[in-house]
């Protein structure tokens, strides 16, 4: 077939799958289109609420991105494979040695896992970001998780972060932005549900248990979504914690019956039950997510905060307050973040506090695909050149023009009954608006006939005077 | 540090490089604007044109990609490590076997090394798309090869294909795109040199050379740029091409002194002198290419298309004319392309022909900033806020009314001198328009003060009143 290519001819034609892998997906013109409204939004707010945009690359040295998430997060992570001698050698050096190769030796860079971790390595790195970085990044990530409805093994985030101050007005910044983005997309009912790390410790030691165990109890607790109060306890039981102490901390984190009531009183319930059960560094978070409440009362996330003392959110590298956006019909979140002050001080320079929420695009766009939550999105050009007996150079010079007066153009490509390229222009997947015919005729007297195709008005245009307005007013 | 990460907290501090890895690059904000300013033309060029968007996954499977590109491409492939038993067991067999894992039992899935075989991966799975499916795709892929001036492992390529037909309108669609893109960003300067495929077999049939060396021969052909014509010659003799038959097709292809005069009369003279030494499926695809010019005559690829019978373009899967574009200061193109009409049968399934044209981003993005060619652009958002003895609550208050005003507003997120919140609202990285202070007087009044920050015009307004129209006005 092709003279560059290594490629043995002999060999039979391959019957590869044409699907794209599991997990991931191809988008057609719509659902690009749809995507990109949802991203246009996103910007916009992101945007007026003063962050900036950054891009990082999609690889990144495993040393940057390992131990950061988590046993969980480790595991996921898509790695790249050596090649040639970096891989030659470490599988020759194994095999000489009698033993498997370990994966460590087989890769050392991978695809980024979110975009915090690449933002803590950026703040690391740059010397001449503002002290206050307002950043915000919309880009892909890759999880090889098992696949779901909305759940992906490549999806997009689209995270804000402030870094460089511990002020509790950059959580009320961020939790704007996203409740804003969330408004302005359509909306109304979310729950955006807050805790923090120190008081889920604080509740961990009021329940007796012992501080060696926190992480493992937190595993447990993070799954109360998903396998229910009984399933959190055999797993605390699991993890060796007593079945009294787990008990004790479900009845702290998640008591049976939720004081009812409107929604700041429930809040300002739930933070005074909390306060009087834990000890002191437990009140100063509770004083904490007060005062966050307070400061969001005049943003547009105060209506859609609740406080939620089960929430743990998986994620290693949360220190303070933390969030997650939840919506009736979708198991799993919107989106999440929280305070992380000492990631960037993980990368062995100096400390950097942040606070950043991200948004799951993926889970969006299932939510308002659902609820039929888009406006018209349109992708046809304004117009289909359709002909018929004229040279196709003519063709292209009168393509040429009317794209020179700024108006989307299409071609019909070959030579064709007139009937057919009409049809074309409406089918499906093309839907151009207007479709105009050039003919001999019309060649000759300098005219082109113009039909709008949803009413099928028609008119014969001298070509100089076509132009958009002109569209228009055919399409009334 | 975090309850929930299995990080050993006893292990040192790492110390690991925040670089990006070799051959990736962090976008900080001014430098995401550039590319966005780049990207934004060929988006509204490529639907002028007719385009629609597609977007694909960035990990494709193994059997989509291998093959397509000739050896070279399928070297420089980045491929994902297997994980957990997908990993351990061939490792484990292998070792059982006495013998060195191969590395296809390591991989099945890599990152997408172009935009051209998903698209005709797609094209083969997708029954509903148009027949004449015009898309264009904006997305990175990866190759893992020695970074360079422009050249990088992760790179952004802006496709614009047409499946379904063998016109050569097609050829003249995308031709036309390309270069209404390149001029629009400033470019008056390109060639788009232009050959076809089935030229280049004649032409080395009328050298005498073997069929079946076709290939290699190439290979060393297309390196005429990089290390000239002895170096050519030499290295047509390392591939068992005799030194006459060598000498003769450089003699064909590039002849040391090529005629003078203008470009048409250039190319026209090229194509005949070709013509004369070719065979008849040679002569056809002179014609074809006198077509292709003929056409492109009345588009604004016209004038920059040049014959260039050295040209071969790397990749394997071309079948009919090649593109690529020079310009000067720069080795290597702006951007490729040409026909493939086998590649979207090689998924084994219906024959659908194409041509389509990729333009590289991050070379137009070099030379445009070596020749200076950006527009001014800002990130910098509308107005920072600066307070001083008033309730942070009241901060928020105010951000939350200004933004819902429509303008882009920051705030500085903690309690400072006021001297310095206004120096940090000019300060490189944030350089807001306009700073605006908030004191106890002026919450009291109901007003705010607003300093233009690169005049230094000053107004207290009322606070109802400010939006973009008063701002405007400030800033004279």
């Amino acid at each position: 077939m092709c003279p560059l290519a290594g490629r043995d001819t002999s060999a039979p034609v391959s019957k590869a799958s044409t699907k794209p892998p599991s997990g991931t997906r191809d988008f057609l013109p719509t659902e690009v289109l749809r995507r990109r409204h949802v991203i246009e939004v996103v910007q916009r707010v992101y945007e007026a609420h003063g962050f900036a945009p950054l891009e990082t690359p999609a690889i990144e040295n495993l040393s940057t991105l390992l131990g950061k998430y988590g046993e969980e997060g480790d595991q996921l992570m898509y790695r790249l494979l050596h090649r040639r001698d970096a891989l030659s050698r470490p599988l020759a050096a194994a095999h000489a040695e009698g033993r498997v190769p370990a994966e460590h030796e087989l890769a050392d860079q991978g695809l980024r896992y979110d975009l915090t971790v690449p933002l803590a390595r950026v703040v690391a790195q740059y010397g001449e970001l503002p002290k206050f970085f307002k950043r915000y990044q919309i880009q892909p990530v890759w999880r090889a998780d098992r696949p779901g409805k909305g759940r992906f093994r490549e999806f997009f985030q689209c995270d804000v972060d402030i870094t460089g101050t511990t002020s509790l007005l950059a959580e009320a910044e961020v939790c704007s932005a996203v409740a804003t983005v969330l408004r302005e997309l359509g909306f109304q009912e979310f729950e955006i549900r807050v805790n923090h790390r120190e008081l889920l410790r604080a509740m961990i030691r009021a329940a007796g248990i012992d501080a060696a165990l926190e992480g493992t109890a937190l595993v447990a607790v993070d799954k109360l979504d998903k396998i229910g109060r009984d399933g959190v306890l055999a797993e605390l039981a699991q993890r060796g914690i007593s079945a009294g102490q787990g008990s004790q901390l479900l009845e702290i984190l998640a008591p049976p019956a939720p004081p009812a009531g409107d929604e700041q009183a429930d809040n300002a319930g739930v933070l005074a039950r909390l306060r009087a059960q834990v000890d002191e560094r437990g009140r100063a978070a509770v004083d904490s997510l007060t005062e966050l409440l307070e400061l969001c009362g005049q943003n547009p996330a105060g209506v859609h905060l609740k406080v939620s003392p089960e929430l743990a959110r998986g994620l290693g590298y949360y220190t303070g307050p933390i969030f997650e956006i939840a919506v009736a019909d979708l198991q799993g979140s919107l989106g999440g973040g929280g305070r992380y002050d000492e990631l960037v001080g993980m990368f062995g320079k100096a400390q950097v506090p942040a606070v950043g929420f991200s948004l799951g695009l993926e889970r969006i766009l299932v939510v308002m695909a659902e609820r039929d939550m888009y406006p018209a999105l349109d992708h046809g050009p304004d117009l289909m050149l359709c002909w018929l007996g004229v040279p196709p150079v003519e063709l292209v010079r009168v393509a040429t023009q009317l794209r020179a007066r700024g108006l989307a153009v299409e071609l019909f490509p070959e030579p064709a009954k007139l009937g057919k390229q009409l049809a074309y222009a409406d089918a499906d997947g093309v839907k151009a608006r207007f479709a105009a015919i050039i003919g001999t005729k019309e060649l000759d007297a300098g005219v082109i006939t113009v039909k709008h195709l949803s009413s099928g008005a028609q008119e014969t245009i001298a070509l100089a005077e076509l132009d958009r307005a002109r569209l228009e007013s055919l399409a009334g």
